[in-house]
């Protein structure tokens, strides 16, 4: 099993380094793990306070559940993964059952600023954009897919996203093996990700 | 004909990439273009002006040699390539003859700050070191095979090196298909570069 970490900031592309590898190497074969599933419970919490909370902070993230279930599918056992409702800034009360499969893809913003779960990653790939370009994705994604105005984006962006960015994000860039420059105008980097990613695939079907 | 190039500032790891790749895909397979060769020809200056041009600015580089010779290596012709003398500051009269070979790594700080050679480029690599890093090995290098001071090693980095990466080298990392951080505590990051290097050299035995 090959458990390969994809982090960068909001906005870098990671959803599409992720589809790309699923597109190539084939979806039978990949199991994804997203770091957004895997917000702590809250439900000792009101939802006033709930709203208040900064869910950009490695504290928001519950890695040790992350950990242990990456533990359980290395060891072929399915999982009962989380599910997360950003309505109700908490767990819904379902999971959804996620088999072992033989590449774990794990995938997020914070996945390289815990040092435990570092260890669990065979390949550590950062997605590495212009701070403008993320920002720019984010403005669009956020007023069309969430309903935000532009104010609201803005004002998050650089009360949360911004710091959080700098403090935790940027410096945990420094545990890649490989960067990814740009992802909008790099077809190369997916063809050697993927090239990587099938040659250990056929290795590990020639070992068996 | 597979050509890449391998970038990154003084004392990054470049020749540690190149070794590693040379010693797994084989010696035999692969041409080295080290951009340190390419200084320009500058016999109708005195040694005197020679010694205070600066040789860390784009401008000292012979990129029009350099882009010339790859062309004719990719039309599989045999090239002259120039040596050169850090001692007299200038080229020396002989030249090493280099045969077209599977492979062709272009190698050298300044490579990708030039946009005509980038496009000569299949692949584009950056290493990407610390800068503090980057120092000590300059410091231990210049000190132990070129026999300067340390405050000579010091002064040099401060007034020519440090500003010619920050002007010329760091922004050219964009143009990187993959970064490669921090070379030492990296073995992954060769084992998917010479994976890739390896399926594109069977890619082309097969097509043949």
């Amino acid at each position: 099993m090959l458990v390969i970490g994809i982090a960068g900031g909001t906005g870098s592309g990671k959803t599409t380094v992720v589809d790309e590898i699923m597109r190539i190497i084939g979806k039978e074969n990949i199991t994804i793990l997203t770091q957004d599933n895997y917000y702590k419970d809250n439900s000792s919490i009101s939802f006033e306070d709930r709203e208040k909370l900064n869910y950009d902070h490695p504290n928001s993230i519950d890695f040790d559940l992350l950990i242990y279930q990456i533990k359980e599918l290395k060891k072929g056992n399915t999982i009962h993964q989380p599910i997360y409702s950003f309505a109700k800034h908490n767990r819904e009360q379902e999971t959804t059952l996620i088999k072992p499969k033989k590449i774990i893809l794990v995938e997020g913003i914070l996945i390289f600023s815990n040092l435990e779960l570092l260890n669990e990653l065979d390949i550590k790939v950062f997605i590495s954009t212009d701070d403008d370009e993320r920002l720019i994705r984010r403005i669009r994604r956020d007023i069309k897919e969430r309903n935000r105005t532009l104010e609201e984006v803005l004002s998050r962006y650089q009360t949360t996203l911004k710091p959080m960015h700098e403090q935790f994000i940027e410096p945990s860039k420094k545990y890649a093996d490989i960067i990814i420059p740009n992802m909008k105008r790099n077809p190369a980097s997916i063809e050697i990700l993927t090239n990587f990613i099938q040659n250990r695939l056929n290795t590990q079907n020639e070992s068996r």
